[in-house]
């Protein structure tokens, strides 16, 4: 059975664990507070070219989710997402958990835009029981969206802008940062998201690493006291340097961006492959995600040999489905799988 | 100025304050634990034919709600509701600070149906990575809802009967209870509300109290330890005893079914003259609460002498308001309102 | 039987119920937002002598206690108190269910000191994993105390500087400061706590009214947003104006201080005569409530005309009980359990 | 510079790594739902001589602590637990976070006795205010302790027994249970624990471990929808297999025990040479933790070339310290650190 059904299921790429074993004998501080961390966070200063920036690595999304929303947000403000956000379908009520609303924004494609904030900004001040109404202060996008599209730079300019205008803070989920930034068509670099957010993350979970992400915060408001933070919520890994290991790995030699290339290019082969097949697609993308819209009858064939995730019902016959590529696809995969394509199709 | 923008804006029936004059020597035992509240919640009990309800006295509807919501669910529980649901608009995020998503279910008259929520709870276990989702626990209605319609004996036998097969718990916002029960075309009951929820409120700060709604609770899981969810959300009264006497008032002669009856009678002549006026509704309903649809100079000129509450646009020249009665509205004010607006339409 | 187990068996003052029927037949605008609660919150900040303050009013001391420190604290911070501080022990863990600790600290008058406070925090600000740590950021004081007793105005102060040194808010918790007040030997003043003190609320709950807190707010920091904390905690009283008719019947004509001098003078014929029999008490005190230490027998004999509350058990044949006047204790009352005391010591 | 001054300052032990890349080509399922984590759970099962229980592994302490107490209390509850427990002293206030209150006992040795939950439980409920009062639900051991001292059999079976008494769910934490159970003198096992309590975590971090706790729910109630708790606090790695492999590692040829009895044997000889010197300890242990009382000048020599960690200040001129010895304690420093010693002192 070759596995496409999501973009975690290998450990982690060979570097990763090289450097994990190079390290293996040495005696390190705790709680994240040593040499190699530290090291890490500058590798990533470096690639956001800012150096004022604060990182902290955490172990997961979900983590790093509610740790960043529950430290920006007084308890009467909210959270605004589109409502496919990770936050709002896939979190088991985490972000609530802590305390918080995240406010649903229509969305066809897994992005929201500058407009809707503004409006849900100008319609919560402009109604008299505002105080009623829990009060947005964080806009709460992810780049990739669940659906594998990507901002432009101008789209995050623009949201950023709005955010700045009401007072809101801008978080970006980088679960799968990577596959946006390598994608072919982004124009969004690490840079643009250090200067244009107030916190954003680089996943490693999901581009490389066993587990971590790296939060990145520039606001000044949000950097205060985020270790108290980190701890309450139980994210304070003891032995933090394997975070740092992971990351001084991913950030040493490029190597973030090259692994995420590669995942993008496998996905861009079953992509063209999908589209020569004159195969419709639930939403276009330029990650390692697919979103097709494939007869049952084929994917019952795919089924035999294939791994992928049910989206959602198209119509009686047609169901879409994902399927992800990762860093650690191998081209005989991609191969077997456009080739058993061709042959359903 | 004549107010009929919502119906609390009177302290209470006469009745009310003459038993609270009247008690205003007493010296009473606190925190509910007293003669008075017992009568009232025997009367309650009564009324709703079913000796073994447990009957709670609280100050306001968003405490009732946020106590009933966090006493029935695990922290990864989640409240259905309509869209509209009061608890998913006006509370500011009140059970979410309980750490409880509201799932919102889409609604055009502020009710949901027995199969809305039978598709949420199918959707939602069938999903292999449910455990990644808020678990629906708990099904809230309003009714009257929100935008003054009712549900029928047969809708809520159906959403009980869907609530038991997927082991929810039912609970219904009473705020304006009254004014359903009342209502002409109504043929539900409180016995009916006792049989077929798992809890319910009857409402008395819009119907002829100061304040206060009795929660009543049937499901003994439900009923364990309320008191101390009470008094941990800051609703337990130190002077329990003045809902006591409230709900005494409302409850001895049948007083809460004559006076939600003339605030229904009051909305319908609104409703009767808007009608032959051809003037149309933003939703149809029969209890206290109006919708019409008015352009926008009339309405600015009914602003001159009459409170309304903004709903929301329709087009550039009409806008959808509110217009409530309660058992306070004078006889001569529905007749200058609808003389007022016979002359402008 | 003559109640003195606690100051709240009494409905309200005669002039706060007066005024409450005389605006009966008003029609008024909801949530607090009308001309009485803004009249009642003037008449405050004039007897606090300080035109700046923000004045909320809330139903109860726990509802106050709860939004006022949620409103405060972020999530890793906590609230130094008291052991014996009523959000320590009698608050079924309120604040903690907001999310944040209360950090105890050792007393056995009911008091804690400047000095207390500031080893506090330097203990957390020099331990190495303080961010391991819930962070002190708030310090709780009753004024009188749980027990009694009161601050002097020194006291005070140096509790202040203290705060100002460390960065942390003082909040004074007054659900009976008339009693504070007006009791022979204070020196502190309602324009004192407005001074040094971040915010405070003045009880009425047990001073007259039949129910309210009224918030006072003098830092900036905590002004901002409180009435959305107030609306999510279900502390909005639709009917606001209640609150506002009954502190503006308390502050309009000194009537919260004289009720709560002859509160003061009723407790102290009560300590008088215990002490004229060699009484020994639990704590000292000036205020309402007396903690004296009884024979078994004695308190069992004045068990059957007199209640009174229990404190704790101090040796096999006697325990500590609590006896409270309050404005609404008749001086026949008084005479008859001091006629019982001299009779049975 | 030689560190003593806890139990996780390295990587792992080699079986672990050595496991971890033999798998490192892999793929695997997400989320922990993979044979590698069921085998490991097996294997617990098997050690705790219960197949019925359930096996959840967890990414590190806090988190287990927090996620677990969420699970099994409504939102009044409260859970006991000695004054210096890690859950009210060390995790941020990560318990209160989730909304239930600490309730500390007094513990000079950091362990509790069934005595004094007995009596905490008699006082709750023959409190008539109760109400008020968080309510007991669950007991907090930490084993070993805080203090590194252990529970024998007879007092896990006292407690076990009045948990059970008086409804508590009785919940060990087991961060360093290795140390525990191979101490010499302990008479506790595995199938004790699973035995006598609710819910336990077998610590991997600290012992042998790169990350990662097991949690053993042997109570039916606590088992329900723990994925979901596990998931919304963010605990949910997405490559669970990782914790999976590590704990195989440790449980298939009872590695767990022989790495503990090693930490156990090299903190003997560090005792056993402090006794000879006839120095006092702050607490008398058999575990891996060593509290010596030691004079300030011996601490500065020894500090140039070991760490160890701060405890408490004992009088002008001596300190209590932490000394821990791991799995990972090599002979040799021991015999440096005892050399040191026996030079000093």
């Amino acid at each position: 059975m070759q596995l496409f059904h999501n973009d975690y299921n290998e450990m982690c790429h060979e570097a990763v664990l090289k450097k994990m074993v190079d390290y293996a004998s040495f005696q390190v501080n705790g709680y994240g507070e040593d040499e190699i961390c530290r090291h890490a966070a500058d590798l990533i200063r470096t690639s956001c070219c800012d150096e004022s920036l604060d990182v902290h690595f955490l172990v997961g999304g979900t983590q790093a989710n509610l740790t960043v929303i529950d430290a920006a947000l007084r308890p009467h403000q909210a959270a605004l997402g589109a409502v496919s956000a990770h936050i709002n379908v896939h979190e088991t009520g985490a972000v609530e958990a802590t305390g918080h609303k995240v406010i649903p924004l229509a969305s066809a494609d897994g992005k929201i835009t500058a407009e809707q904030i503004d409006s849900a900004l100008i319609t919560h001040w402009s109604d008299s029981a505002h105080e009623h109404i829990a009060q947005p202060k964080l806009v709460y996008i992810s780049n990739p969206t669940e659906l594998g599209t990507v901002y432009s730079r101008q789209e995050l300019e623009d949201i950023s802008s709005v955010c700045k205008k009401h007072g809101l803070y801008l978080f970006v989920d980088g679960a799968r940062l990577g596959y946006a930034l390598a994608a072919k068509g982004n124009d969004v670099t690490l840079a643009d998201l250090a200067r244009l957010t107030d916190v954003f993350y680089i996943g490693g979970t999901k581009v490389g690493a066993m587990f971590g992400e790296a939060v990145v915060i520039s606001n000044p408001a949000l950097k205060e006291d985020f270790r108290y933070l980190i701890k309450q919520h139980g994210g304070m890994l003891a032995k933090g340097w394997l975070l740092g290991i992971q990351f001084e790995a991913l950030f040493e030699k490029d190597l973030y961006m090259q692994i995420s290339a590669h995942a993008d290019a496998m996905a861009d082969q079953i992509r063209d492959t999908l589209h020569s097949l004159s195969c419709p697609f639930l939403v276009d993308g330029i990650t390692n995600q697919l979103f097709p819209i494939l007869p049952d009858h084929v994917l019952e064939e795919l089924s035999k040999n294939f791994t992928f995730s049910e989206q959602e019902r198209v119509d009686p016959s047609h169901r879409a489905v994902r399927f992800c590529t990762s860093w650690a696809t191998k081209q005989e995969n991609v191969d077997a799988l456009c080739d058993a394509l061709k042959k359903l199709l």
